[in-house]
């Protein structure tokens, strides 16, 4: 390891990464060929002779977690994979961002085996990274035991200026300092390009002074393709005892005659003759595409085949000891890794009478989370500083801290973007993660929910202040759209409940869900326990809508439906039209994307075609109700941004209420 | 000033904004009282002894911008204002937080007096900071000329941990290194305290280094309470050819007995007692509320009023010379200050023929925005590192930077967010700015179109790459929900134009709204140019949504609607169902929230009331499209995550056609 003097296989391996990277961007006709090229010495060396994993199984627990972040270089990785043994054969980089391909534009999670989470929106693998890092610290300190070191895996991230510009990069920077992550090592590409030029138009921080002062160890290196050197950078950074960012003064486009060190190289094909020129230049038969040496393959795949193989028995025969010395944390493991909760986790989510009076959601929300949380210890989360508002501290555990590994709170700081990117970070290393802020600040880390989604990750989003019941604190505070927009995220299930029953309900079914987020949608202010003898069961929120109180004779003439504290509302306004006669249905409707996913009949049975006098009322945008209410409906809802002032008036100020509804009835008919 | 002896006359000042602060938050029963407590000293420093403006008159427009980042310490500002003579009287400040009052929790432009911008979601107001220091350069480098310093005025922003924590902050001190605003300083309140507690739990940085390492001077007071220490600090600060941060290490609730240095003095009215406790100990008098000393208001009141006179009539003198000597100078300063754009700013906007064929709307949009911007000098802006993506590089003109402070194109860096909240800050100060990502990445600024919207800045977002339109890069660059939820936001017009020349009336509408912003959704992906013979004007855009091609015969049977790139395909289905014989409709909607306004009548006669069978297609997210066609309608959209593939392909796999337009029409009937 320690010459100096060139290693030809290296050599071969390194350029068969950088060509398999212009070839298939070449043959797709779109991609980023400049940073593999430029990058492929430290995947190299990552990957030949750091990384600790099993091509073989993919989902080897104690395996070294590799994060491209900057996700448009997938080439290189898709490279890597191949290289090392997964089951990405040259045909899948052949067939690079075509339909249904394993190898896609940006890696996606659980389409390409290795693909450790889905990167292309800048900063989130770094996010992504600091959750897996926490996640391994935390699984560390539970699971360890005296002579079973079951995790010890390190979290390894490559990232661009992108990630280092973008607010969500600096957040996680500076909280994975604060949290001094050992096992982190972010690996930055500093190529001093961008896709509008040079980075000198518009970033000129010292980027090791500002990581220093942030708490990182930073190791610069000096060549981007000394594989030695860059071998020592690693092994620099891993022996650290606070997280360590490796500065690589890349040259984006290596090899390549005419672009190597321009923009040009960052986001296009090369083009056929610029693609003939650089092969000629680092010494590739230019009349090969997609060529992989047999030796390099043999050399590479066998080494960490066998590594891999080895690794992971040994590590699989210890476990088998730690089973028969600790059967309950292995059973614990087992769960885990198969993504189950125990037994009887939602056993003691409490239930409520009809005497348990006004109940703000997020308190009940707090109280179902207090028993999740005991009867799921992998449950890990917290705020962006807003834990007591959310009631999402966890009682009687530790904060996570380098001294507590085993803290279950996470203190975010006022970071609801990175709070959220680490999240699914920990979700993708088997945790079931909640995080919380105020509704209205889901839009710092509004980018992360999708992902959450695309990736299927169970990951809890704690909105509490869920309107304009949120009162004083005025219109920067008070969501409006927020509801609404959430709804529109594909796989992201958003359920708003009326009262302590619906939210207990809401949590059991957020904790059932295993293939996708949840947001959990509560309200500041107090709301009416409902009788549980006088409606329908709260375990009707698990169908996403359900009829709540149904008119006491016939067919209904009237359906009123709502969500969340405007249900009283409906509740209220049904009391009435029933004392005039009217035969008036009420559905609450806590979940749309859980009642869409019900069958045809059902649906209909809540809501039958025939009754076309519907109102509905949620006290925000009334932007998508139109979808149950229809062209001859009515919606109720604030359109325009709230106020401050105390909440009760708001709510009159901006016709919010039972006489609205009744009005609406009014108008319809 | 530099007598080290206690000043009473000052201290009775700074109490009385601490009492002001205090019985304010006690009178609304809600509030946040800590922070006012502990700056008052820095306020009083400020709003005293440096900050030029004048109270009687707070469009004044060479006035220091005081933006208090940190909005819920907002009842410091509403004392500033008061004391300073600002029309916000003592009655003002006692209706703090009630319903219209001026005094809103957080502070909102356009609503009292004297606040420059609307702040409350933390870091906000840093962007905002950023984005009124490069107008101050900018205009300055236009319009100031030998003897004329029309522009030469700070930026001062005061901030606490939130804001420095956030990324949003980050990005903004990132850029504003980069840029060396030498007119921007921010005060950071360093009280080591947050909601949850103390900073120790999730914050370690060394933020004097990390500011450092970014390009900023760094001034640290060691006395949050001596006002000629702060005066120093200050004017170091003013003086420094770097933007500059002052620290000040401040004691939350700074008097307060029991409170003092708790995050029990953040967010809560102290209680009455407390009340009495804390007056006492600050030698005030407990019997008192809202108690202002004639000496103080008279001292403070009178000195800012006699200075922003004199500032103001001096400034009014040079300027009416300047007119004389700068005739044309002189008039674009008064469009500016007025919220115009020239006369025939438009007179130039491209339109195309039948024959100009297939056209991407980013690129027709990047013509319009060439010829607007050479109508209207005030047009800066730009990308998130995809100006040549986004077709927003202004040709000819200089980058913004601290050697061409007359820059019009602004290049931000990957940081979106900041990008847009710089943009905010940008229109505050009079500018026309116009910033641009993918349309996927108006996640990363997301929290920002809604201040944008709240305060009324007509800042115009080009979001570019609009659908599965994006093709190979992938389900993380495709939006589908993104139309959908920018839509949800009161007061973004959203616009979708389906073609060159819709493209050109969207700018038009976009350039002349003031009262607002504006999203422009531009395709990837080359439009059919509509034929103008064939179908009704692109002028139609302006009224949201319009008939662009009518039935050949008599009442249209069915409807077809669509935006953008699916507009076409209605064309298409439209033509194969009416050689069928059937009577339709293709109805264009670049705009719901301009078609919204119309009067009843005009939507009417768009979407007739008694044809219900009613198509709606958009690639992207179906959601909300049921208020146009109803519960007997159908829309075609995508409502899951795209692929990577070549974008044709896409349109196919997800049913995004013509043919589905017909199926759809045979299943309503």
């Amino acid at each position: 390891m320690a010459t100096a003097a060139p290693n030809t296989m290296e050599i071969d391996c390194i350029n068969t990464i950088r060509t398999l990277a212009m070839d298939a961007v070449q043959a797709a006709n779109s991609g980023h060929p400049g940073t593999p090229m430029a990058l492929a010495p430290v995947m190299y060396t990552i990957w030949d002779r750091h990384l600790s994993h099993n091509p073989v199984n993919p989902s080897f627990a104690n395996r070294d977690r590799f994060v491209l972040s900057c996700g448009h270089a997938s080439t290189l990785l898709y490279g890597a994979l191949h290289l090392t043994g997964y089951d990405v054969s040259l045909n899948d980089i052949k067939s690079f961002r075509q339909l249904n391909a394993k190898c896609a534009g940006h890696p996606e999670y659980r389409h390409c085996p290795g693909v450790e989470t889905t990167t292309g929106p800048l900063g989130q693998g770094l996010g992504n990274s600091v959750g897996m890092a926490v996640a391994e610290r935390f699984l560390a300190a539970h699971f360890n035991k005296p002579g079973f070191d079951l995790v010890s895996h390190r979290v390894i991230a490559l990232c661009g200026d992108g990630d280092i510009m973008e607010g969500v990069g600096m957040e996680a920077a500076s909280l994975a300092g604060h949290l001094k992550l050992s096992n982190l090592t972010w690996v930055y590409d500093a190529n001093k390009i961008t896709i509008d030029g040079g980075t000198d138009l518009c970033f000129s921080e010292d980027v090791a002074g500002r990581f220093e002062a942030s708490g990182w160890h930073v190791v610069t290196a000096t060549d981007a393709n000394d594989v030695d050197h860059l071998d020592s950078c690693m092994q620099e950074a891993f022996g650290h005892e606070l997280p360590t960012l490796v500065i690589v003064p890349s040259r984006i486009g290596y090899g390549s005659p005419n672009k190597e060190n321009t923009s040009g190289a960052h986001g296009a094909p090369l083009g056929e003759e610029e693609i003939r020129l650089t092969k000629e230049a680092l010494g590739c038969d230019p009349s090969q595409s997609f060529h992989v040496p047999s030796e390099v393959k043999d050399a590479m795949t066998q080494k960490a085949l066998e590594q891999g193989a080895a690794t992971e028995n040994a590590w699989n025969e210890m476990f088998e000891r730690y089973r028969a010395e600790w059967p309950a944390e292995a059973g614990q493991w087992d769960d885990i890794q198969a993504g189950r909760l125990p037994e009887g986790f939602d056993a003691e989510l409490p239930t409520y009478a009809a005497d348990a009076g006004s109940i703000a959601s997020r308190k009940a929300s707090g109280v179902a989370l207090q028993s999740a949380a005991a009867a799921v210890p992998w449950m890990v989360g917290g705020s962006a500083d807003l834990a007591g508002s959310n009631q999402t501290l966890l009682k009687g555990e530790d904060a996570q801290s380098a001294e507590t590994p085993g803290g279950r709170n996470v203190f975010f700081g006022i970071r609801e973007h990175v709070m959220a990117s680490i999240a699914n970070g920990m979700a993708l290393s088997g945790l079931r993660p909640f995080v919380s802020t105020f509704l209205v600040f889901s839009d710092y880390c509004r980018s992360v929910h999708r992902l959450s989604a695309m990736m299927g990750l169970p990951v809890i989003y704690v909105y509490t202040h869920d309107s304009i019941g949120v009162g004083e604190d005025g219109p920067t505070h008070q969501p409006i759209e927020h509801v609404a927009s959430l709804r529109s995220i594909p796989g992201l299930t958003v359920i708003r409940p009326a009262d302590a029953n619906e939210t207990t309900e809401a949590w059991r079914s957020a904790l059932a869900r295993t293939d996708g987020p949840t947001a959990l949608i509560l309200s500041r202010q107090g709301l009416p326990t409902m009788d549980p003898d006088a409606v329908a069961s709260a375990t009707g929120v698990h169908r996403g809508a359900y009829v709540l109180c149904e008119t006491k004779g016939g067919d209904p003439q009237i359906i009123l439906m709502g969500t969340g504290s405007e249900v009283s509302l409906c509740m209220e306004a049904a009391e009435k039209l029933e004392r005039d006669g009217r035969r008036v249905r009420v559905v609450s409707m806590p979940s749309w994307e859980m009642f869409e996913t019900q069958d045809a009949a059902y649906r209909e049975s809540v809501l039958p075609a025939s009754c076309r006098c519907r109102v509905a009322i949620e006290a925000g945008a009334t932007f998508g109700w139109e979808r149950y209410v229809g062209l001859d409906g009515r919606v109720i809802g604030r359109d325009d941004f709230g106020a401050s002032a105390p909440a009760t008036q708001l709510f009159q100020e901006f016709g919010i209420t039972a006489d609205a509804i009744l009005n609406a009835v009014s108008e319809i008919e």
